[in-house]
């Protein structure tokens, strides 16, 4: 008997036999709890709450104050119904936050094992095909490669082609097994290709590989083509980060002639390789079995991995070489993987839409409804995407680098010990929790999101982000510089320095949240529709995912909508190259997906800096368009 | 005013401006005349005669001895109407007898420049388009690559792929440009790849490589794509010949492992790449204006120059690695030309009808007429190919190395100083030409042709090859090892040593021409048809087009058939090479032909084995297929 447990608030699943204890499960659904005890029940780290079902507790002695808030052991407790497990912060380890694609977890072997390719049929870019010809002879004395494409032929597999590598290695393999070979094929842009034979039949089943290529982090699927699970998940930050924080200055090194573009471009993919082989080693097998891979990035980072020059992609009018970049060898860009593996990419809309969204987009139900919906992902870049089945705009507005912890004086990315959630209260104090549990060393972007809303709230700032000096926060102070406001004293922090936001950070925010803001209303009136219209909002992303909702409509940040109305797609870009991977008709929708979103160069005309400008203030200046804010009603304070 | 020249018994062709002298028109039609004095009329080697037309003969003194025999100077000569112009084998200049194709020759620029793809339309595999685009904007902002390949769509080029290292070059070089560009793309499997774009407009026209790869000789036509014109034409030996003189050393050397095959692929690479390397030198252009190569070659030469292994070509039941082999590009085997162009192999039909018989077949009549034709090639092996547009059965026979003057004592290739032409008087008197007139040193195929003929109508030999030793003959002698006949006496020889015929170089020849003849009645007798039923017999190749047709019928290798019916190809492999280069159409056609021929496997029941032993004998034991020959009717002598 498997039971399904459903842990929050990450919304990781997964379906375990009867009696697995919740702790094995988290793992099994790429959730990572602590357990400095290594599941003895001793150490009392893995504490969980059951918000619904039903577990077998075990025997174990669970300290009294965790007793007393309802919390369980997660290695002591056997699951015996379908569950739902509450993991509170402190019982995570949290290395970094690479979202490796944590919704979508691993499955034990189920009826349900081919839903990696979400609604789209089951039919992976790679398959292994085991095949029996006939021996040859004199009469029936067709050539070797003949007689295996007819084969394969008869078995679906039409317009085949074969590379000299496979060719060379074809008549001595065919006949080391008496004409009994397992054949690897994958898909290409006309039909298949044969990557690799070899004497059969072995249990080898053909993996692939789904990439999501960030700016900042990568993110590797190592996937079962066969079955359609997802053997194991690796993500860390892109090594091209030594190059500069975002896209601009990668593309800047990239431009600079000789041997640049082929240090990005080995910088991205040695990272990849790295998570690769992490995994393949786990799981212990060969980088030939992998023979199909899709990745997926903005559009500058396609052109890295592929070392093609994204030079133009920063100058006006903004052109990158390619949207589309057909299909390559893994061999050519120097993957680890089958030398021949078939690699796609999925297409960008533009130079600042990239295969990413078009990933995303593809993740998420926006394509495929009638309602209209938004697709936001908040990064460096806001991109967003609004349509619905029949239309579809896109826009990309520069957020800088301010929710990636960039250009803030207190600035930091989501590792341990960076200020997640912030709250500020009518007296001014302030309470944090950080990444990890850690003591805090500075705040991410979600933290710098809940921090300028509860600035906002407790009367910290104005509407305009301006300090209320006079109102005798005893956390404000004056340096040199101006004003800043101390969120964690010194003797708390990690350094034993205090960490404080500026009178510029807070600029900074605004500009960020403004510039997002601007952009969503800027599709809107492309297309003269009233925010009321959008059915459902889809945030994606690292950021995205981390985001509290009231607090990001709170400053303005994101629509102020009915709450129900947003979704969490965690790193869509991950899921949409894995549905790709696991299915030719949604890799044929992305590319169909990349031609049909128009693209909003937010640069022509007005409209956008209209917007940024009105989108400038704590909400807005337009407080009818966030209703249900706090303080909106109230007028500048 | 233009004219048509031909020059017989070549049959080569050229069409030139009223006035242009002989000697410029012969070169021009691929024949090396003779001009120790360099035209200036004085030496009189460049002598010929006029069969048809007029000529100006200009105020030379042509010596008596000349003027007597009807002869002409061609340096002094003048074009001035259709003419046909008869050159004895003593004012030509022979080198080495490879087929150059020479029967197309060049043709200066006319209306029928695109001959060429023969009767196929033309449609060559790379081509040449200049685009202009519109420079981008902000509101026209499509990837360099999109607007590229939306404009070639526009001009027919559809299913465009672009290689990396094309779509890396392409944003500069548009820019550089300012969007005005040549493309040069080549015609894949699937549509076309560009495989390279510059700067444009330039002059530079695309260039293709038409490839015959010989067991012996490879040839290489330099080709105009744009234009359709052959440029240069090269041929020179295949330097795998030390690895051995016929396919099957070269298959057991290529199987002994190692880096032996790619030492044969090297060979044969070389080779080719010194003939387009001299080709391209001479039309001072470069090799990456070569954008499109078509090989064609027999089964084994395919797999060699692709290091695709061949080991069980050789072994029954006789299995290639494959046929049709796909494209590759120049830079996967290392030939000389654009590292992206496109290489097309013609397919094979089987281990031994190779590619070179399909071309020859594509490059002849016989798969567009309702009539049955037979199509053979006799070099090492005999392949032939007996059909109509209907239906096409093929198949091999080994020859041995006896045409090509392996196994034979006096036997040598058709270089200078090899006898070509014998004859023996009733006297048993012998007289001989060679090649390029020089003193002799052997025997080459088609002398050896002749030599047979001749001895057995002087009675020297009898129908079953036995010397007639009590006939008196004064240049017969017994040796150690059997009788033989002198056909040059030491003093007349280069070296200085008897050149003679033996007993066993007449048994090697009777198997020899005794294996062509029973290919050819076996297929024949597989499809049920009398030989009255063959209305025309293509003979190809470089043997083939010396072979004088009397005595090939006379000794029982080729069928005896009014002479009208027999159509020489020269080399016929090259010729359809090109008509592939030059035509979409030609080349599916390649495709389609080796699909359709019907291969007949003569190891397979006992027709052949039966058929040979009576084609031993001269011409045959059954002498009703042989009415016309002489002796014939006289029965044993």
């Amino acid at each position: 008997m498997a039971y399904r447990v459903r842990f929050v608030p990450d919304n990781a699943e997964v379906l375990v036999p009867e009696g697995t204890d919740l702790l094995r499960a988290a793992t099994l659904a790429g959730l990572q709890i602590k357990s400095s005890c290594g599941g003895d029940g001793v150490c009392g780290r893995c504490a969980v709450s059951i918000r619904e079902g039903r577990v077998d507790e075990g025997n174990a002695s669970i300290p009294e104050k965790l007793r007393k808030r309802g919390l369980v052991l997660a290695c002591r407790a056997r699951v015996m119904g379908d569950t739902v497990v509450f993991v509170p912060e402190e019982s995570k380890v949290a290395t970094h936050h690479v979202l490796t694609g944590d919704a979508e977890h691993a499955r034990l072997l189920t009826e349900k094992e081919t839903e990696g390719a979400g609604r789209y049929a089951f039919s992976p870019l790679g398959k292994k095909v085991s095949v029996s010809l006939d021996e040859p002879t004199l009469t029936e004395n067709a050539a070797d490669l003949a007689r295996l494409t007819a084969r394969l032929k008869k078995g679906g597999l039409d317009e085949v082609e074969t590379p000299l590598s496979t060719l060379r290695r074809l008549p001595r393999v065919l006949r080391e097994c008496s004409f009994r070979a397992d054949v690897y094929a994958a898909r290409t842009g006309h039909g298949y290709s044969i990557v690799d034979v070899r004497p059969g039949h072995k249990e080898t089943s053909a993996l692939g590989l789904a990439v999501d290529i960030g700016t900042t982090t990568c993110v590797v699927h190592l996937v079962d083509l066969s079955s359609g699970i997802t053997l194991e998940r690796r993500g860390s930050y892109n090594r091209q980060a030594r190059y500069g924080d975002d896209v601009i200055s990668r593309i800047i090194h990239a431009s600079e002639g000789g041997e640049k573009l082929a240090e990005l471009q080995q910088a991205v993919i040695g990272t990849i390789n790295d998570l690769t082989a992490e995994a393949l080693s786990e799981t212990g097998r060969s980088k030939d079995d992998v023979i199909a891979v899709v990745m997926a990035g903005n559009t500058t980072m396609s052109h890295l991995a592929l070392a093609v020059p994204p030079d133009f992609i920063r100058l006006e009018p903004y052109i990158p070489a390619a949207t589309h970049f057909g299909v390559v060898r893994a061999r050519e860009i120097g993957l680890v993987a089958h030398p021949e593996a078939v690699v796609h990419t999925v297409p960008s809309v533009a130079s600042y839409v990239g295969g990413d969204i078009v990933s995303g987009v593809l993740a998420s139900d926006l394509a495929h409804s009638d309602e209209v919906a938004l697709f936001i992902d908040i990064g460096t870049n806001g991109e967003m995407v609004l349509g619905n089945r029949d239309w579809m705009v896109a826009c990309a507005c520069s957020a800088g680098p301010c929710f990636e912890g960039g250009g803030i004086s207190c600035g930091m990315r989501a590792t341990p010990g960076a200020i997640q959630r912030v709250r500020v209260d009518a007296d001014g104090e302030v309470y944090v929790s950080t990444v990890g549990g850690e003591r805090p060393s500075g705040v991410c972007g979600s933290g710098l999101v809940d921090c300028l809303s509860s600035l906002r709230r407790a009367g910290v700032i104005d509407r305009s982000g301006q300090f209320q000096t006079d109102a005798g926060f005893p956390r404000m102070r004056q340096t040199p510089d101006g004003w800043e406001y101390v969120l964690v004293w010194g003797r708390d922090s990690r350094n034993g320095e205090d960490i404080a936001i500026t009178e510029d950070d807070v600029k900074n925010l605004l500009r960020a949240k403004g510039a997002v803001y601007a952009g969503i209303r800027s599709l809107l009136r492309a297309v003269d529709l009233p925010m009321e219209a959008v059915e459902r909002i889809y945030i994606a992303g690292g950021f995205g995912s981390y985001l509290n909702v009231q607090d990001a409509v709170a400053i303005g940040l994101i629509p102020d909508v009915s709450p129900e109305k947003y979704v969490f797609l965690g790193n869509s870009s991950i899921k949409g190259a894995r549905m790709c991977l696991l299915s030719e008709e949604a890799l044929a929708e992305a590319d169909e997906l990349a031609r049909k979103i128009t693209y909003l160069e937010l640069s022509v005309g007005n409209t956008f800096m209209e917007e940024f400008v009105s989108a400038m203030f704590i909400p807005h200046t337009d407080l009818s368009l966030f209703p249900s804010v706090e303080g909106a009603k109230e007028g500048i304070r």
